[in-house]
């Protein structure tokens, strides 16, 4: 893989795809909270764009939006128009569940590509990619004080690091950047897909995995 | 206006006063968790300067202070003379509500001129006058764990927004940077302070704006 | 001093000890949490290197494990053995505090004689150590949304503070490094080791000191 090229289209489209949806998912956050107009712009656009802010910053990149404001613009959109909507919650809830492990799987190839192209070594760069998958959630959850889903024990983080992790060796293996982007999206949402459907969880130590509900589940 | 011009000393004294005010903002946040006075210093410094940190950090702007401490001496003892002086909360509560509010204003015309300055588009640098208005803000709660204060329905952040917005506007349209400088701070100002004074607040969807207070005010 | 001396080996080896130290705390309360794997090692990372992440990013250095990330890796690796380890932690409890006042004294060294090489004024690297040592302490708090330990009155950010302050004062006075750094490190972990003794606290204005227990201590 020429680690320069430009992402495929298709994934450019899920890269948007994935800002609005990760913006709606904040907006609802702050819906949870009887947040005002702007509290929903705030945590919308955090969750959006968050974790690729979190994954330039650490690798001394410019922080993309900063200079080309379209994703943002992006994100304050999807935020406004969820505030004055106002979808019924329970109605979207499923929606939002699958859009959202599309717009993870998304992210996390996106930022693992992001990192090689600018040079991170092979580590560094599958760590990026959870970073840009599962940061913006994680900025969300830190600022409207709620403990951080990512480490609640949901099959979440981890769905990211196997999208990175599978994305960093196809690209080390030099398969085309095509063909290891769309394997890799496969890899990361197909586990996510079936963690939601048979409620596969990660316990504490003692308990590393566990496959459908039990009584205690604490989780978000 | 030349972006590049520097501050007029008018707005370097109120960038000063506003360090102080926020620092001292942080630390009465401190004594209110009963912190030591290691505390008071770092919840007033971040307080006070951690807005403009936020602002460089994402810009890939050197951070200021780390380069010319002035600001961060500042802070530390505005917030070393507040633990020692221990001032009877509701005595200076009054005067605390105003001062943070030009420090405000203040902060937001700076976010927003540095930002131009540093060519950012103009989407962005209004953004990054309102994260310099009320980025410490919004460290001090995270770090001391309280539900962020520019989230909860003041008429806060969205007053930060409005004077960023009209100082790009104004220097958009080329009007000398005096000139701006003091509309867009007093435009941000006087929303801050009707708000005050009128007890405006912004509501969750359906219930856009509110004047004057309700039962239920949850907020700080 | 020569600041832009490499570290000694000493100093080196006690950094990596620091790190690895850091990182099973901060799993260590990822067990509180009962998290899961990944729970684990992010936190753990985090603890571990996030104060001198965040030393990087203010100064404006490249973040030095993105680029040869060894400590990632050990940090990762610290982690993980701790969930699959599992320590009774009563029985390591006692070892851990030990353990986390030296890395905290050699933190504390470690980023201060790094601000100073990087050309950072003296205050501002005084502050660095001071970040470099308690930061990833910080961060693990905010994220696992407990109130911050170093802002609890233990004598624990303050023993940085000292160590840093000794260190940058010993090089300003051109104090050979290997000396400057043995006295620095000295200084914070004996005073580290004396809070933990003779249970020294800091307390809120009107009690700046205090030794031995008391009825209302609340804090961790």
């Amino acid at each position: 893989m020429a680690a320069n090229d430009p992402l495929s289209i298709g994934i450019l489209v899920i890269m948007y795809f994935g800002d609005v949806v990760f913006a709606v998912s904040g907006a609802l956050t702050a819906a949870r909270y009887r947040m005002d107009v702007l509290g929903f712009v705030l945590i919308g656009t955090i969750t959006g764009i968050g974790g690729g802010t979190i994954r330039d910053l650490l690798l001394g990149r410019p922080v993309w939006w900063t200079q080309d404001p379209t994703e943002l613009i992006l994100c304050v959109a999807a935020a406004l128009i969820t505030f004055f909507v106002s979808p019924g919650e329970n109605n979207r809830r499923r929606g939002m569940v699958w859009a959202d492990a599309l717009g993870l799987a998304a992210f996390a190839v996106v930022g693992c590509h992001i990192a090689l192209a600018f040079g991170a070594p092979f580590v560094v760069a599958v760590f990026m990619g959870m970073i840009t998958a599962t940061g913006g959630g994680l900025l969300r959850d830190v600022i409207t004080n709620t403990q951080p889903m990512i480490l609640c024990g949901q099959l979440y983080a981890t769905t990211a690091l196997v999208g990175s992790l599978t994305y960093a060796t196809l690209a080390y293996l030099a398969v085309p950047g095509l063909m290891a982007e769309t394997a890799a999206f496969l890899a990361a949402f197909s586990l996510r897909a079936a963690a939601i459907v048979f409620d596969i969880r990660m316990g504490p130590p003692g308990e590393f995995l566990r496959i459908g509900a039990s009584k205690d589940s604490t989780s978000e």
